[in-house]
């Protein structure tokens, strides 16, 4: 039996917020539900700024450019100070590209704001947008001519995911030489108030590594690469930074394998009932995904902190 | 280090010929790529009917019903008595739900070949063709109705294949009591004379089983339950039984599953340097990939036939 995650409380709060001068905090499922703020999470990030702490969004979406999560945030009233606070598995994806000086084009499976983030960076790329998917399969073969100059095919969100960029990306990589990339593996994600389940980029991640026999590289959280990203340009030390997430395999467990302080919220994928299985399992890599604390959500650290204020 | 299957040879025909009664075979790679007979496949197997031996063609391949293969065989010059003597991983899924007596709908993402053998045994089904998958991600959620008589979804080989599927399919299989029925795991087909790879069922089962999260009822080669289907109905002893087949992974591993003699022809997927592989490998799962005898194709065992008449 391992230890479930700490609520943080009025009187835990001040050595909670001694322990760090950054903070990480994923997006989706923490900060807002599509287009919508999920309770004071605005006041609270704008808060922990105020109060000297630097804040820093991690997110494993890629549907987004960095310019594009500035401006929902500005619509939102989150008060990021720019695009350098934005970390998402696109511009990682991009960074790892250009760390690597590579050359050739990228076929993207994905959307335009992950092909802004290779260009910017200087990387030639080119996605399909939505196709129709009618007709026959001999027609839909003679209709895929491949790219030769393509060296790279990179996996991310896509609701046009179909068919030929399947056959596409399992082309393409045949050739060994092919680098294989993917911003995430998120399996899933909840659709407010309805019986709807909508996929997430890990399907569509299976799905190519099924064609082409071969595991991508993972760019996005639990991975440690887009800590690193951030640290090396903003001199973070781990042990001064906390990680906040709703997913604990894929935020959580990226706090662990950086070395960063946790706190789940319980506003998007985890629930209680999941802290509680994996504190009872005897599976010590289920005790991996248990953070050192837990909240219902963001917001309630402000009311934390006002009511420390008030005394 | 394992033996390698073993070639037949002029003089170790008799006694193969002797070992058995019942012939199952795989079709693609087999007896045709596409529409293509692979060299005297037909004459070969019409030849061993003309020996007294009962033949069954066992395919993964779910897109035609057992009619549409009657008449494919008949164009192809093979002489099929009937389509009882025809086992494709939809008409055993058919089987399946009868057996289970299913009285609801069954989702198919599949294609109409697929949902006629579900007709053909008196079980409720819809597919979605081809559809447009442009447009944004919240029209898509928007257009998806689920229909609340689905109690099964059912995952073929689907040129179709799109996001908003993976949605419908993700959605039902929320449910827990909704069934989760594959046709297969194939995970890709080579392309005649060219550089394109050709994904099969098994990537879009993978994609599914990741927004699903959790595994599918698999019908087809390995599992056993295609060759249940057949003895069932035609009373055959497996000791009296051959497999052959191109895909060692699903033919051969089918064959020994079900305690046949197996026999691979490396006119498909698999090859010599496989073979040698799982041969040399300290694996003894890799092992059980190893067929008892090999050909080069199966119309190899004509030359021989005629060969030893010629004597």
């Amino acid at each position: 039996m391992a230890s479930l995650p700490k609520r943080i409380t009025k009187s835990s709060l001040k050595s909670f917020l001694d322990s760090f001068d950054n903070v990480l905090t994923d997006c989706d499922g923490v900060l807002w539900t599509g287009d919508d703020v999920i309770g004071k999470a605005n006041t609270t990030l704008n808060h922990l700024q105020k109060l000297g702490k630097k804040v820093f969004l991690v997110t494993n979406n890629s549907t987004k450019s960095r310019e594009d999560y500035v401006l929902k945030c500005e619509k939102l009233g989150f008060e990021i100070p720019s695009k350098e606070h934005i970390v998402s598995s696109g511009y990682v994806l991009a960074e790892y590209l250009r760390q690597q000086n590579f050359k050739k084009k990228v076929y993207v499976v994905g959307t335009p704001g992950m092909c802004k983030e290779l260009e910017n960076v200087g990387v030639s790329c080119f996605h399909v947008g939505g196709e129709q998917t009618e007709g026959n399969v001999l027609n839909m073969i003679a209709d895929i001519k491949l790219d030769p100059e393509v060296g790279a095919v990179a996996v991310g969100f896509d609701p046009h995911f179909c068919f030929p960029k399947i056959m596409r990306a399992g082309s393409y990589l045949n050739n060994p030489e092919c680098l294989f990339l993917a911003t995430n593996t998120d399996e899933r994600f909840p659709v407010a108030n309805g019986p709807l389940v909508f996929p997430g980029t890990g399907c569509l991640v299976r799905c190519v590594e099924t064609v082409a026999e071969r595991p991508p590289i993972i760019m996005g959280k639990p991975s440690p690469k887009m800590f690193s990203v951030i640290s090396e340009k903003n001199n973070l030390l781990p042990s001064r930074t906390l990680m906040i997430g709703d997913r604990s395999n894929t935020d959580i467990l990226f706090g662990k394998n950086c070395g960063l302080h946790t706190l789940v919220v319980l506003s998007g994928v985890t629930s209680m009932s999941d802290l509680e299985t994996w504190a009872a399992s005897t599976d010590t890599e289920k005790h991996r995904l248990l953070a050192d604390y837990y909240l219902e959500e963001i917001g309630d650290l402000l009311s934390l902190l006002n009511a420390d204020k008030a005394e």
